[in-house]
């Protein structure tokens, strides 16, 4: 079996956000004191900072309420969620969608990327991946032998658009790539792309032939009114797209693991097969959650985005206070990529020392693209005055391995 | 994408239980007037008839009040659950767990069967399949590109053992199958392996090197106070070995889509790192239902098991009472497995014809083995009375297509 002893190598999950606590001890050189404060893990959200929507308990409990027929729904999902969600996606991307053909509710958006991933990626087909971009990407593309290709985005260059390699993508296109899939907003960088971007995206795979796989989870949290443009709702776009989104990060949903997929029927149909045996359908309970999404409280979510909007501006402020450090302000979601200058140690190091030294826990650049060895991820949906403690913390401890 | 094409084909689920409604209407002849009464879904349990274990409800909602270390635990699941887990499945099978390295929490026993699957089966090999089995383990072979291997069980032929083929399994496995899947009590005929068997099994794995899964699924669940041994707990075993159990069946927690799979340590890692990407976890909140699981009030579970019992009793006295009906009473789990005698339509069209003219749904034996095209199988686990009557309407329609 060593195809799979290589193929599990490749997709490890110590470095991955959560996981911190398996990682294993290590000979590191710790300069200097500990740094006390509020633990603060910014490798994913705080959503008892920021909490779940009202009245998702009580839904999952009218749910459990419904009995039989909520917990066996189909694959798909339950007949009365798709008609809802179908009618609420339609409503807020643009896009027509068929609730019987062209939706699947799936466990969390990573169910969502992992059946989509399955169902358009054979052994040795070429897939278009962003870098920096989602690190399961990566993993899912090596897990189902697929070959990738990184395309570029020069996110530091300007803040009119992504700076994604449009020549490059074409380039990749031109190549045989069967499928790109994207972020948008961009994890980690809360980049949003271009209303000409998306176009020229789409227009390309629809010349080329290419599939999409566009990744919308954090396309509610926009600040600043900037446009967002749907590929979805375009008429110039591919056969074959497939859009994913879902209730875990604004909406703090995340512990209920509830995602939606829609788009082309064929690969619904075949994401439908997949679920099957992959673990039949999302939480049948659970899906009744689904009822409350797109359905806050009137202003609830205005005061979601700016209360995440005041802290990115304050951590973006402390991070700019110190010389050299990098970062372009997050346009959309809760990410905010980072990079440090010069340091002592790795900054796969630094992330060890820096959670041990200062109870703060970062995403090594590297997840998200091998060339981000300076950078690091942070999930800023905490509590805010923790947040800002933490960065400062995290800056002192960057001090002390400070090339001189 | 010919060979997705060609994949997806091979893992349709018009006919999987549950997926019935997907079903295309088709020109069949329905002979005979429709009969009356109350609906039964055979394709699986009732869990209005026979629900959730006391507590589910209110452990959900003490998660969902832990708030984020439950919404967001490690891949493989919360830390304290996996203590809970494993010391209450190690004293129900007798085999020492390590809750840190050999145990994972999936959604859903069928996720574990999944990621099982996964872990251990690439491109090209052989994987042997015990005919009649669960129809998702020919499924999730022709997924990961392995190669089927039947082994057939003469489950018909005594009722002092399952009736496996043990020399067939052997010399499967000297022609170099890496791994051996099955399901014990037996899905769908609910026959359990004798002790004679498994540590057959075991022996003849750890011989010749094969990996082995045991679903367990239904295991809690025997009848007639039959001895069951469980295979983990044996001295000779094969060095890779993954044991999966559940709450979805006998406990009616299906709706909360959780699952455990316990063995060896480096097929669980990798099980874990798969996880990851297939659906991050199992739903944090839902995973505090575990607490409840082998905690079930005094004298519920007996209670349970000789409801059960009753309704097969009933069942199987009245399939016996026609003639030329096959079944072997059932020995653990709530499946019945019904050969009908030659009929005017294939047993494809009948499953249609009755659930059109008896208001009944069961499965075609032919999703457990191509061979069953006799064959159908049911889930008992209904209201008594309405199982009964039901099972009368299905006989009455057959009676109608018998050939003469």
């Amino acid at each position: 079996m060593t195809d799979l002893t290589e193929k599990f190598a490749l997709i490890g999950v110590e470095n991955a956000p959560g996981q911190e606590s398996r990682q294993q001890a290590e000979n590191l050189e710790y300069r200097g004191e500990i740094l006390t404060g509020t633990p603060v893990d910014f490798s994913h959200g705080d959503v008892d900072a920021h909490e779940p929507t009202p009245g998702a308990l009580e839904a999952f409990q009218a749910g459990f309420a419904r009995g039989g027929p909520q917990a066996y729904t189909e694959y798909r999902g339950g007949g009365h969620t798709r008609n809802d969600v179908a009618a609420k996606l339609a409503d807020f991307t643009g896009a027509a969608i068929d609730p019987d053909s062209e939706l699947i509710i799936t466990p969390g958006t990573q169910g969502a990327l992992f059946l989509a991933m399955g169902a358009l990626v054979a052994h040795g087909d070429k897939v278009a991946v962003v870098e920096p971009d989602y690190f399961a990407n990566h993993k899912l593309t090596v897990f189902f032998g697929g070959e990738i290709v990184p395309i570029p985005m020069d996110f530091m260059k300007t803040d009119r658009n992504s700076g994604l390699d449009l020549v490059a993508l074409e380039n990749a296109f031109k190549s045989g790539v069967k499928l790109f899939l994207f972020s948008n907003p961009n994890n980690p960088t809360g980049v949003i792309y271009s209303d000409r971007e998306i176009k020229q995206i789409a227009s390309l795979a629809a010349r080329y032939d290419v599939a999409l796989i566009v990744d919308e989870l954090y396309s509610r949290q926009i600040f600043d009114g900037r446009p967002y443009t749907h590929l979805a709702a375009l008429a110039d776009k591919p056969d074959t797209l497939i859009t994913i989104l879902g209730p875990s990060k604004t909406e703090s949903l995340s512990g209920f693991r509830l995602g939606a997929a829609f788009g082309s029927a064929h690969i619904i149909d075949r994401m439908e097969r997949l679920q099957a045996i992959v673990s039949l359908r999302a939480g049948g309970y659970n899906q009744q959650v689904l009822d409350t999404w797109f359905r806050e409280p009137l202003g609830w979510m205005d005061k979601r985005i700016s209360a995440h909007q005041a802290i990115r501006d304050r951590l973006v402020k402390t991070i700019m206070a110190v010389d050299g450090v990098e970062a372009r302000t997050t346009e959309g979601g809760s990410y905010l990529f980072i990079r440090l200058p010069r340091m002592d140690v790795s900054m796969a190091d630094f992330v060890k020392i820096v959670r041990r030294l200062a109870g703060v826990a970062v995403t090594p650049g590297t997840e998200f693209g091998p060339g981000f060895t300076d950078w690091f991820r942070i999930n800023f949906s905490q509590d805010h005055e923790a947040a800002v403690a933490a960065m400062e913390r995290l800056l002192t401890v960057f001090e002390r391995y400070r090339s001189q």
